[in-house]
């Protein structure tokens, strides 16, 4: 018999690495870590567990990696509905961004966006905002994985004054927090348009000296590209691949309005795209040729973005919408099955993220960032596929249990170190600030 | 003191009409029907209620109408994904009904609809499949409300022969059934490509004599229209046009695929269209020009279709994903604003019934469906508006309450009149037979 830290056994184990659906099958883990997967039957015989976990009408599965996200703007939950990006940026957001954004509406919002993400199986995101050294201490507090973008702007916000401000800033924030375990950080310049080439240089600098992913916004609308050809003679793709941003550590945001040249780019430099399909739609930017980036081999994974563009920070709606648009893009209903949206909700993000040694399977040896479904409810029966059910018919509210590196923060639909009526206090306190503005 | 049965104090009371929120107020119910609508501090004052629901974080709003479903089929959700409808249809959904489609399948499957319709707050429902007469036993068994498409078909099924069959089999369970109060019925030929014009000319009398809706598959695929220019030389909707089937009791399914002449006639006629945005992306149909037949001032409502091409009986979902869609299509952000999914999701869809005299809305005299959100969840804070929150931050999964005509027919998330276990049980018998096909 070996000894083990966690027994977990499910109903179905859906590893995403090898494909397929597993019936009556066990994580056994030690450690934090996966170190086997076996039939029930034989996980009993072979191993003796410290906590033993029966799930009987659950899939278990990696936790999802929502792989785009401005976590503390759950505090601008729809503030702003019904408007275009950038009537939403210029008239809604950054003129209340810059009235209240501070270290405290970081740390409150990125704690209450955490809550969220737990509660939806999201185990790991990759996060975009102001202060991220405030939203390091809330992804500590709430035991969720997160990458944590050091934002790049050319203009002045509450944050940071320049580039060389922001740069500062962030790195100094890195410095905090590099050794949390569950923390990892990227370089995020803001948009094409936002950063100019001298601060693209110095990121890229940066980037290269430090071994740290870049993070962007990719034409997402549509004039993005004119506008760069105007100023800069050159696509706003272009432009970054010259720069020499592009490679397999660049994540490009949005990728709507890529054409066959900037598909070529990201292809052959190994670069990521992160497909964000309900805050696309909500602001009518477009609709990212996520079947022609697939086809082409590109790592495509899924982001909620932020809760004022979305409203909700889901990546299972994500991973259902991002297989429909696929399907009514293409006119192909074929296009983006199950199975491939859950890898994008999944795998694809942590290869993005560069942590696909660690997480998003459930293979021995990776972290064990494991989420538990439960498809046992009548108004999902029958099931006759559990990776469709995933996908099409239940939702982030069907998530009972949540493990992280091994330890277990959402315990039947709980949050186990964060207080859920602390968090709502938390948000009402903002709105009320808000309102009053 | 006026004396009433019942009085829900809500956070917040979302009437439809008028349109917006009123926060804080009443609803009073006597006999089954709304009798006011008061805040609550002068419903204290003005009446006594045999029974008073507390309803502090939550919006009460009309029941949703999912105007367009074949709820038996959720017996066959998730059977076959990832293919286009003529396959879809021909290859896995026919051969399948040919084989296992009975009075007991049709009454277990739309029991089981019922239930997964009434937990996410869909408290009327619009029909369409083989055995009505089961459907309407199962309805009456549920609670719920149900028009109930008697369908017909120019070719044979286990149900029956020919149109002949169809009309009488259909008009007899009408018989038994008419005097249900929660029940009504219409007529439903299937499509104008599967019942030809000696079957329309009975069906239309039919509908004239006996004062039946008309409901059927319009345009869902694009070849629709050059197969009827082939074989009728003349486009669909023109040819049930000339034969008198529009008008006011006419509602087009799908219309995925009208032109501007389909859409004069629909609108001359005040004619209803029935949107199901999940399925007609899941099946690559296309996308149904939603904003176009608003601005043209044609009445939408929405429908899941069945439980086998979505793979979810959810009207806050397809409100969601009609919001979305609309704004993608068009480009513009701001068409299909929050508040006009949600009169989709209740009040259009009513109307597209004929039943906007007793349903649909929170007004005065209007039979009392009504249902309870819980918008007080940490991960839904926080909230600037309900009503953007209904369509893009919450799911069905915060339906609590649900009153038909009155009477409580899910409370705290359990089902009042239905067993969950049963459902279970009679989902997983019907797998069982399924699988081993």
């Amino acid at each position: 018999m070996t000894e083990v830290d966690l027994r977990l056994d499910a109903r179905w184990l859906i590893p995403i690495v090898p494909p397929g659906t597993l019936p009556n099958h066990s994580l056994l883990v030690k450690g934090g870590r996966i170190i086997a997967i076996a039939p029930t039957a034989l996980a009993a015989r072979d191993f003796t567990a410290t906590e033993h976990v029966r799930l009987s009408s659950h899939a278990i599965l990696p936790g999802l990696v929502n792989a785009h996200t401005h976590a503390a703007m759950s505090l601008l939950r729809g503030i702003a509905d019904d408007v275009p990006l950038k009537t939403w940026l210029a008239d809604h957001i950054w003129p209340c961004e810059q009235r209240f954004v501070s270290p405290e509406f970081v740390y409150d919002g990125t704690l209450l966006a955490a809550g969220e993400m737990l509660l939806g199986g999201i185990t790991c995101c990759n996060d975009m905002y102001f202060f991220p050294d405030a939203a390091a201490g809330a992804y500590r507090a709430s035991g969720m994985r997160a990458m944590i973008g050091l934002p790049v702007l050319d203009f002045a916000t509450p944050y940071a004054a320049d580039v060389d401000g922001y740069l500062h800033a962030g790195l100094a924030a890195r410095d905090t927090w590099k050794n949390e375990p569950l923390l990892s950080f990227s370089l995020a310049p803001h948009a094409p348009y936002t950063v100019g080439d001298a601060g693209w240089t110095k990121i890229i600098v940066y980037a290269r000296q430090l071994d740290l992913p870049v993070q962007t916004h990719l034409l997402e609308t549509e004039d993005e590209r004119a506008q760069s050809l105007a100023l800069h003679h050159v696509a706003p793709l272009q432009r970054l691949h010259h720069l020499g941003a592009t490679g397999p550590a660049f994540i490009a945001i949005h990728a709507v309005h890529v054409d066959g040249d900037d598909i070529e780019i990201l292809a052959s430099q190994s670069s990521h795209v992160i497909h964000c399909p309900t805050s696309n739609m909500k602001l009518a930017s477009g609709i990212a040729p996520v079947a022609a980036l697939i086809k082409r081999g590109i790592n495509v994974a899924l982001g909620s973005d932020g809760a004022a563009s979305n409203n909700r920070l889901d990546v299972f709606a994500e991973s259902r919408l991002a297989a429909l648009l696929a399907k009514i893009v293409t006119g192909d209903a074929s296009a983006v099955p199950a199975a491939t949206a859950l890898k994008m909700a999944t795998l694809n993000g942590a290869c993005a993220l560069g942590l696909d040694r660690e997480i998003g399977s459930l293979e021995p040896g990776k972290q064990a960032d494991v989420i538990s479904v439960d498809l046992g409810s009548f108004a999902h029966a029958p099931c006759y596929d559990p990776i469709s059910h995933l996908v099409h018919v239940t939702g982030r509210d069907q998530v009972t249990d949540v493990w992280v590196a091994g330890a277990r923060i959402v315990a039947g639909g709980m949050l186990a170190r964060l207080d859920a009526r602390d968090l709502a206090q938390r948000a009402r306190l903002w709105q009320d600030r808000i309102e009053k503005r």
